[in-house]
């Protein structure tokens, strides 16, 4: 799979570090496109985990360990963390998983969408405090307010654009003019956007027709595709839409259905059998990948 | 001017509390249009403050106690606080507002947008956590992902609209398909998505055209917006623009050129002789209005 992915070492042979080519070794090595969302509540956390923030850091580490070695990327989601004065429990997880699993790559899902000097303290935030690899950002504000992301060389960015909810299509199915605005955006990703090539794109496994039109236009891009599990979207689908050249370019997430799957001592070994059903059902679904188009 | 608003008094008649009806009362009592944004950046507070997050504590909360009684608003940038580990800070900056000058409403600008499940974390963030007032969210992804900062029922939300950044008009701009997506926005903003009447929008005062735009599409929406002073909008033109029927309706935001007028000892005098010059300066523009349309 490694030689099919030459072109991109060849185009960033100058780059020190790079989220795309670590997230292609660690497609490589672990042969895993599952990721494992960290969204820890805390009314779900097993109770012998005791409260609290110190809950919520020992509850996602355990899931991390019993899952690393089944995925191609962790995504926490910074709002769980937030909500519940985690932030210190957030460095932690992710420096754990940099230490105790090198390799893997952490998206830091926040989704970020401000003004160019707000953004740079947002990218601070995420790369030089949380140590992120990547971070999905919001493109509403449009390039400007996604450039200082671009800065920090080698960081990546997952650029939201189709996302799972219903609601999404409320503006990002807007015809504007002559294709949605997803489509829109999923063209300046895949073009002007894309300095540096660490660009990404966020689309819903719940739509895998959209999924299908983001890989059009833009073949050769990262997809993180959150919505399978809980949301109900449909790994065949998803994966025979999203697929790349290669065989690989897609990171579906996974959270609730895998952290969730125990509610009890012994719940990270229900999380890591979750994770490896699911694993097994995308890696199903890689093998018998319909010829699309 | 109280009279003017009593059709929203009336419609909002059983809710217990209301930003809407909190920020007219504030601009009747103050008499102001001008909100301050607390935008602290470590590398400009002065020396005898400290450093760390006790010195962006005290640098806000001298601005603050400088400033009150000539804003209608605080808008705290959470991006500065998260940067630099200073959350505790920030919850102690809102109680703050809280406690000393009861009454001025408190906008955390946040600009969230996430699906239901993590959107309701990010309100539980903005409205338990830090006790904002109101906060900035994203349209994006629409509908079902703004409805439950709604459920905080009296919270406020000011929607992006038309941001003020140059590259605000990448997507905002474009025709979907018949007017730009920010009209669109605002159209929703006005209409189906305004339940509970808590909506705002966010337009830049670097557009004072798309201002006027978004006033003729939401005539009783509060606008909140950035981008007078170091942005450069044009305050006369701004107020032209935004004002509603009633001679208010807008919540002008001005952040560095206030909270940067001194960078010594004193500097919270001098940010108090800058906030006073550009309120006089916006209630020179509210004097002389001209007759739009």
């Amino acid at each position: 799979m490694g030689m099919l992915y030459s072109h991109c070492v060849a185009a960033d042979r100058n780059v020190e570090c790079s989220f795309r080519l670590s997230l292609i070794e660690r497609w490589n090595q672990s042969d895993s496109l599952l990721c494992v969302g960290l969204d820890p509540e805390p009314s779900r956390i097993p109770a012998h985990l005791g409260t609290g923030p110190q809950a919520i850091g020992a509850f996602c580490r355990a899931i991390v360990d019993a899952t690393a070695d089944q995925v191609c990327a962790f995504k926490p989601q910074i709002a769980d963390f937030g909500a519940h004065r985690a932030e210190a429990e957030l460095e932690r997880l992710i420096a754990h998983i940099h230490d105790r699993h090198p390799g893997v790559p952490v998206i830091l899902d926040a989704k970020r969408g401000d003004i160019g000097a707000t953004a740079e303290q947002y990218a601070s935030e995420a790369f030089e405090r949380y140590d992120a690899d990547a971070l999905t950002v919001s493109p509403y504000l449009g390039w400007d307010s996604i450039e200082p992301y671009l800065r920090h060389r080698g960081k990546g960015v997952f650029l939201l654009c189709r996302t799972s909810n219903p609601g999404g299509a409320d503006l990002q199915g807007l015809p504007c003019p002559d294709e949605p605005l997803y489509c829109r955006v999923a063209r300046l990703a895949a073009g002007p956007w894309n300095r540096g090539g660490e660009l990404g794109l966020v689309v819903g496994a719940t739509f895998p027709a959209e999924i299908a039109a983001v890989r059009r236009i833009a073949p050769a891009l990262p997809l993180l595709i959150p919505g399978i599990g809980v949301q109900g979207g449909d790994i065949d689908q998803t994966v025979a839409a999203g697929l790349d050249d290669t065989g690989a370019g897609i990171v579906i997430n996974s959270s609730r259905a895998i952290l969730y799957a125990g509610d009890d001592r012994g719940f990270e070994y229900a999380a890591r059998n979750a994770a490896i059903r699911t694993r097994e059902a995308i890696d199903r679904a890689r093998v018998r990948r319909p010829v699309l188009n």
